[in-house]
């Protein structure tokens, strides 16, 4: 029954005409695509080995920065097409390993590649900073020319969009090479990046894991490094959870200050609740604070009215205090968190301690469990239930992982306008008591866990209330990847009844584990220069 | 049967307090009291004639702005007891005249300014930079042992308040002396400053006509100067609106860039709608920005977890555009408006030309009227009617302005929570709309009307549709004053249905006349840097 259902049949002509688009000789062998999302297979070593890419295309891919790659492009030392062919290649290999992709347009980046080298030729000047850097971005942004299904079956039947999301005309502008878009779970309420349309992202470092969302895409893309830079968005950690799956660095900046506006939606608009943001995922820490300071220095205001209007403040990022106070919130009682997580953060205290940074440990600091309800609150305001719509109308099912969030999060059957009013007065409480703990520190960052756990298995991921807890704060918040979960070190396994909650530190040796860093609300600037510091202190 | 309504008693008893509190020898002869609602008198003159301010308090009172003042009790030129005692006396003359006061600890001011002289004395340096400058607050900021009963006959029940307000803890941290709270509508959502408790604050210039609301309590008093610089706040107009009727400067800046936490409020706490404002009235422009300058310096995200955490960038504020470009509307088709007001706009615009300021007329700008009928509609979002509980619990009616204002703006009689998603959409599709008007006509400041007129007979103000939308937009707005009205030039009498809309010259004659200046949201430090060379090239 089910395997005649017309939507199969779409989602099925979709993938082999997305397949189709990869060429021939990109495409890997069999030997390099045994593994599936129940192996206990890492693929990270793939791209290397697997002979698609030719050594001038690992060296462009694997020996750069976003901001050393503009700078070798603008120089001349590297010709935009080559940067756009080789990391096309990657994120096709990424995309055969991990269904990290959605849309693909690699001839089109190529072109851009070379009208980008014809550029600098003729202007002896880059088209702008961003020049000759590859950018993979989300699939809710839109791109003229190019699909925003979201992952939903009833998208397939959209028309293309007429119009570029205002941050995909800003990195265009900015002389980046789009060149494909990231996968996400439907509906992108849930952590596990999963659609009826492009299937499921797996974890690059280990195939039965998940690889986060909803920028899940991006997360399993960067780790490959299939994109040196990636934009995701973030309303509960979709843009930190795949980093803290996948190992890389990402950056939800405060609110609206990357533009977040005329993209592709799954919500009700209009919703008075928690604020979605955008911004980067990246393998190196500079190339977060590169995105975010060009995209604002391109006063995204101009074409988005839903943008903060506050320019970057470089002199701040690049400054920081010179005596740095790192307030450091090991776990909330109520939420504890695994063996290779608490490792994590207490090494990277003590390296900091060590370092001459300041850390002072936080005991009464307001409940993560409290914050997490009231955010399951906000998430759960619209009525209609706008995003199941999507579908009904297909008749796809409802993806498991996004089943057992809403049997998590979904708080009431309705709320009235007065609920609203409620929820913001206790959203201020909420803040202010946030604030008073950051005031009576004396704090300039706080280092905390992303989540109770690292990457898990597929489904099993759970409320995410060490990110989310910080989009209703409007906290400003980076993950930092610092090692990897170890069977023989992390080894105290927590068996649960929730299985989101439960350790077992076979399934997740291997992971990676990263730290949290947030500041307070449009501290952005004090944010980069503190975890810039801070990055390099924990490398050393 | 009213006359007995307990109600009346308790707001007779609290009007006799009030009033006993004012030394007999600041007590007005008969002779200056002659006015009262109904007459064509202005009392600008009596403060000056009435003896008894001596000369040296009528120079404290008349001869410096809050800059200036600031520097001369900081330099030892002044005592900031001298200062105290000399805007007391004055607030208590403005108050007899023109009832813009509710609370006044006249007292207190007193022994603080003999403090603040001791402390220079003794540190030779000032408390602060607002050190010996008198401040007037708005009655619903809380200041611990004043009451804060917002005109309301229940609230004064109300235990005193316990705690500041944040904007309070800052201009006492500043060095400000504060000395008075003032007068606003029951509610605070008309534009007539008429109580149950404090009664009506009229007009300095003309009796007979509104000073504005709800901040109408500051435009008398500052008009007078009664007060140097005087805080309002604003969630429709309620800083412009008396600066326009009373003709003082007024700063309507972005939402909470000034702290607006922790006052005493009356409408239901948590709306999803339009967020209000905190700001300064002057008689100055300098002034403005002082204030605005140092409350932002004093880091007011630090004790309101709900205030703006931007620096302020003094350096852009000191800095305008060399080559300006105003954009200028003169007015909305759908709202016209009257002679004087077109006479200050078009005088306005002539003279800014004349100093070689790019003035751009615009004609294609979005609706006004379809502005403040969506305003209306956030305004309108409590279903609870919270605000009119106030007056049930007492009995004491609703005033006759507010009955009006509500008849005028009230949309509907239930909103749901999708009314509010629905509204949030319309908004950015309105700001979208406004923002495609800036970036296409490459501006910096709008030129248009702070209203359809001036200052109108009592309880005829109507909807603030040039000010409200600002509001809805969160543009910051300025009230520059410019003139006044003029029965012999401004002729042409309105006769409409709507006596908000009427004009009638020999009303109106001697009312001041004012333009406003806006920006685009949290382009504050823009607004100051234009406006300050466009109130200088007008002055010229």
């Amino acid at each position: 029954m089910a395997e005649d259902a017309p939507w199969k049949a779409k989602a099925a002509n979709k993938q082999a005409a997305e397949y189709a688009k990869i060429p021939e000789a990109w495409r890997l062998s069999p030997e390099f695509l045994k593994g599936d999302e129940t192996s206990d297979l890492g693929v990270m070593d793939v791209p290397a080995k697997c002979g698609i890419l030719n050594s001038t295309e690992l060296d462009i891919t694997e020996s750069y920065t976003a901001v050393s790659l503009a700078t070798a492009v603008q120089s001349g030392k590297l010709k935009a097409v080559d940067v756009a062919r080789a990391f096309s290649k990657r994120a096709a290999i990424a995309q055969q390993l991990t269904s990290c992709l959605t849309e693909t347009f690699f001839d089109h980046a190529i072109q851009r590649g070379e009208y980008l080298d014809l550029y600098l030729a003729e202007h002896k000047k880059p088209l702008g900073p961003l020049h000759g850097v590859p950018i993979s971005i989300k699939d809710p942004f839109n791109y003229v020319g190019v699909a925003t299904t979201l992952g939903f079956v009833s998208y397939l039947d959209h028309e293309l969009p007429k119009e570029n999301s205002p941050l995909t005309d800003i990195l265009l502008e900015l002389g980046a090479i789009l060149y494909c878009k990231t996968n996400i779970p439907q509906t992108m309420m849930t952590a596990d990046s999963q659609n009826n349309v492009f299937g499921r992202t797996l974890n690059p470092h280990k195939l039965k894991l998940g690889a986060g969302g909803s920028s899940g895409g991006e997360g399993a893309l960067v780790a490959l490094r299939g994109s040196i830079l990636g934009i995701g968005t973030d309303i509960g950690g979709s843009i930190r959870i795949p980093a803290l799956c996948c190992g890389t660095y990402g950056f939800k900046p405060s609110t609206q200050r990357i533009p977040y506006g005329g993209q592709g939606y799954a919500v009700k608009p209009g919703s008075p609740g928690i604020p979605p943001c955008a911004g980067p995922l990246a393998n190196s820490f500079e190339d977060l604070e590169f995105l975010v300071r060009h995209v604002i220095n391109a006063k995204p205001w101009d074409r988005d009215a839903t943008a903060m209007p506050f320019p970057w403040r470089a002199s701040i990022a690049a400054s920081p205090q010179p005596s740095l106070r790192v307030g450091y919130i090991h776990s909330d009682p109520d939420l504890p968190i695994h063996p290779p997580v608490a490792r994590a953060l207490e090494t990277s205290a003590k390296k900091l301690s060590d370092a001459g940074i300041t850390v002072v440990p936080l005991k009464n600091f307001p409940s993560f469990k409290d914050g997490m309800e009231l955010t399951s609150h906000m998430f759960s305001l619209d009525n209609t239930r706008t995003i199941l719509s999507h579908m009904t109308k297909s008749g796809e099912p409802i993806i498991r992982s996004l089943q057992k969030t809403m049997s998590l999060i979904t708080m009431r059957d309705h709320y009235s306008l007065e609920d609203a009013f409620d929820l913001n007065v206790d959203r201020i409480k909420y803040k202010t008591q946030w604030n008073k703990l950051w005031v009576e520190n004396n704090l300039d960052v706080i280092l905390c866990p992303g989540a109770q756990n690292t990457a898990v298995l597929h489904d099993d991921y759970g409320p995410p209330p060490y990110t989310a807890v910080f989009n209703l704060l409007e906290y400003p918040g980076v993950i930092l990847p610092v090692g990897f979960a170890d069977r023989n070190v992390d080894t105290e396994d927590i068996v649960t009844p929730d299985p989101a909650r439960t350790y077992r530190s076979e399934d997740v040796d291997g992971a990676p584990t990263v730290i949290q860093l947030v500041s307070r609300n449009y501290h952005d600037e004090e944010l980069v220069a503190a975890a810039a510091v801070i990055d390099k202190a924990l490398k050393q």
